[in-house]
């Protein structure tokens, strides 16, 4: 798989498609290179010439005289035959097609056909794509390879990786996750497309090599070969790698969309149930849920938070109602809400009034003690939380907190000295005015508590994690 | 129930546990209701006498000779029984009692039992609460009562009410979800907590019969009698209301949580699985479910939409995965995507560029169409959304779409001119850079198109949505 490093480490690319009208995607994609401060040499082709962003056109590949290690394609589909044949001619060894257009329609079969004659089965040159948005390989904050069309902002370097058969995580939606959780450190960004020759197979075996890789997120539409699939998650296990997987085409409309989306032969649902059971991966909702539980996988992980493999978690709310539904949601989900050890429950009874004692399990309505402490609010929220984690019985904790920057001032930093003391998770809701909940935000990304925004989301996501850890500990090789 | 009007239209207020300490709850509720212009007297009382944001405090209620409408206990539980004696003695006949304190420990019992006694079973006084955070009554934007003891914005006047069991709605969650949603107006939300008299069943009946009443968000503990409560359902269906019910307390632990939070009585689970059904209520999965709901049934009255019957949806995407996971969800919730008849799919299919036509079905990929345009994104959008709500086959549209609003800027309130021209909703899911979402969700609050997180959310607030308006033409009185 060495030959993959072509893709994230070019020493020089070559940009087919570069526009000099700024409102093109051609534009915008050479834009996006510049702008994070490609380390290597970027020569831009278009057969019209001129200059683009301070850099010369070059007419054809051919009046590059340096070597080139990657080329990026975005070009209409009919121009890609020849520009892979020139890129061959050229020694190029990796090429990104950033273009639709090779999918199920006839055109498309025969364009797909005569890329793998000239590539003779892609050993003369590997392809990334066709219809994707290339790689976002963050090598420091900020700064790598960016060769989505779709602007984005600076990230942050980190151990995220996400590998994607869909264009739109690049550049469309991981910006909108990371504009909104900016403490989120990604380092791999990968649109595969339709796949006609590297896959999430190949990927992945790329990515568990990566010692600064800690989680996996996957979007796929089909398997290209399960048992690889499988096998691979297995060493991705043994590189202490976790995997969330978000897998459509579950349905029939579903499969025909991913067919007519990126080509992907529909595959039988019971058949993908089977690999995920085998894989032990995380399975996701949707993209929200696959982006939310990689993002809480990544800050437990930065915050060296123990695994947790027992599902016992204690709720602490400023509401006896929250706590009500999270404890529904959890003997759903077969979370426990522990009965309280006699040391935990009588210093929490030292925080309450008499007549409103905690209760017996770990479902602890603040709220009580508060009045209690005629008003001590961050007194009194941070103790309980302490006194929960505390408690050999509570593996993690669920908070339904409700933040007001005037009235009830809190210091939410020192949660994370209370977290580096248990190295317990806690999972947290928030509410408030919107302006106070977005200038907190800023807090619990700087301090790598993540935030959520339903009773059953919470309850979901902790539950997901749990049994990951727990089929972790199971699975044979 | 037209006594229940002194508790939403006082003429005069006595605030007992008014407190001259700003840092205290007792000032905090007498600052919330001058902030808010009410517009009647106020008489704060505190044994201690003096002063407090202009007002003068009255040692005790005897020292008011005006008649008073309403009182507002913000006093220990303690207290309770001399003030409401004291209250019957002059006269009043609706107080509100804010403390806790009355729940399940043998002190609150016995301060129940007294409290019955000297009210002759709540003939002689009506009580709200204890255990609540009192009432907000917008009547008019950011003005009328709000007695609760949170501090709290202004908000818009509006058709949603809500009923709640729990006091952290009025003062901790509905100002979150207000000042994210700004332009949802609100005309009640009613805290009942341990309804030692008034229950949910008496506050449905008044809202029922209140024309500015359009949507009706309930969260109880516990029914406190369910053929009645049935009855007003079905009443409710009777006056155009429509109602979403959060039920906690269906799991052994969550009614236990109930039992101690509001003295709630245990049901079993069957019997709440059936009141559901026998309402026709649209069931809420938790608080940030029930409002969502609440607020995309108001903007939809609000906007004038055709009730739906048929769950059939479009969908339009800038990713064909995004599409296929709505798909997936779609067919698991049993929404239907249909085959485009051919009038739509020749309109769709001019757009579209020869290698990669339209889906045969209701699934709408905008991109390919885009790129077609030469980057004409807005027009794109906007026509495959005018064009598929054009067909008859399609009830409502899922769009999820990508926003840029420096590179791909779009005019986003025509789209209030599709939604009027078709009189069909939008549930749009829209992502970009944060500060991008952000300034436009001020627009979607002035069209009040509702936002969502995520495709799972998208297809199960439609589909509720559907099932409860087939409902509501099915049931039987």
């Amino acid at each position: 798989m060495f030959e993959l490093t072509s893709f994230f480490k070019p020493k020089s690319i070559a940009l087919f498609g570069a526009s000099t009208n700024p409102n093109k995607s051609g534009y915008k994609l050479l834009q996006n290179i510049i702008d994070h401060n490609f380390e290597g040499k970027i020569y831009p082709i278009n057969p019209k010439g001129g200059k683009i962003l301070g850099l010369d056109l070059y007419k054809s590949i051919d009046e590059v005289e340096n070597p080139i290690d990657l080329a990026i394609l975005y070009v209409p589909s009919s121009k890609a035959v020849q520009i892979i044949k020139d890129c061959i001619k050229k020694g190029v060894k990796a090429a990104i097609i950033e273009a639709a257009g090779f999918g199920e329609v006839e055109v498309g079969k025969k364009l797909r056909t005569e890329i793998r004659e000239i590539t003779e089965n892609f050993k003369k040159i590997r392809i990334l794509g066709p219809n994707c948005t290339g790689i976002t390989f963050v090598e420091k904050n900020g700064e790598g390879l960016f060769s989505s069309f779709i602007p984005m902002g600076k990230t942050k370097a980190g151990s995220l990786a996400i590998v994607s058969q869909s264009g739109f995580i690049n550049g469309a939606y991981y910006p909108y996750f990371t504009s909104m959780n900016p403490n989120l450190g990604v380092r791999y960004v990968i649109t595969i497309g339709n796949k006609m020759d590297i896959n999430e197979n190949d990927i992945l075996e790329y990515l568990i090599q990566d010692d600064k890789v800690a989680t996996i997120g996957i979007y796929v539409e089909s398997f290209q070969n399960v048992r690889r699939f499988i096998a691979l998650c297995h060493q991705a296990r043994e590189n202490h790698k976790k995997i969330v997987l978000l897998r459509s085409g579950f349905s029939p409309i579903g499969s025909k969309a991913t067919n007519s989306h990126t080509g992907a032969l529909a595959e039988k649902s019971e058949l993908i149930k089977a690999v995920i059971a085998q894989s032990h991966c995380i399975l996701a909702d949707d993209f929200w849920d696959l982006f939310n539980l990689a993002k809480t996988l990544s800050f437990i992980k930065d915050t060296q938070i123990n695994p947790i493999t027992n599902p016992a978690a204690g709720v602490i709310t400023i509401s006896g109602a929250a706590g009500a539904i999270m404890a529904d949601w959890s003997y759903k989900y077969g979370v426990k809400i522990p009965v309280l050890d006699s040391d935990t429950y009588n210093k929490l009874a030292k925080l309450y009034p008499p007549w409103m004692p905690p209760a017996s399990h770990a479902l602890i309505d603040y709220w009580p003690a508060v009045e209690h402490a005629r008003g001590d609010y961050q007194k009194v929220l941070l103790d309980c939380i302490d006194i929960a984690l505390s408690s050999p019985r509570i593996q993690a904790i669920f908070v339904a907190a409700y933040h007001n920057a005037t009235a009830w001032k809190v210091d939410w930093y020192k949660l994370k000295d209370i977290i580096d003391k248990h190295k317990k998770p806690i999972f947290l809701w928030l509410f408030g005015e919107k302006s106070d909940i977005l200038e907190a935000e800023k807090i619990f990304q700087d301090i790598q508590i993540p935030l959520f925004h339903s009773e059953r989301e919470i309850v979901c996501t902790f539950k997901k994690i749990v049994d990951f850890q727990n089929s972790r500990s199971s699975f044979k090789l």
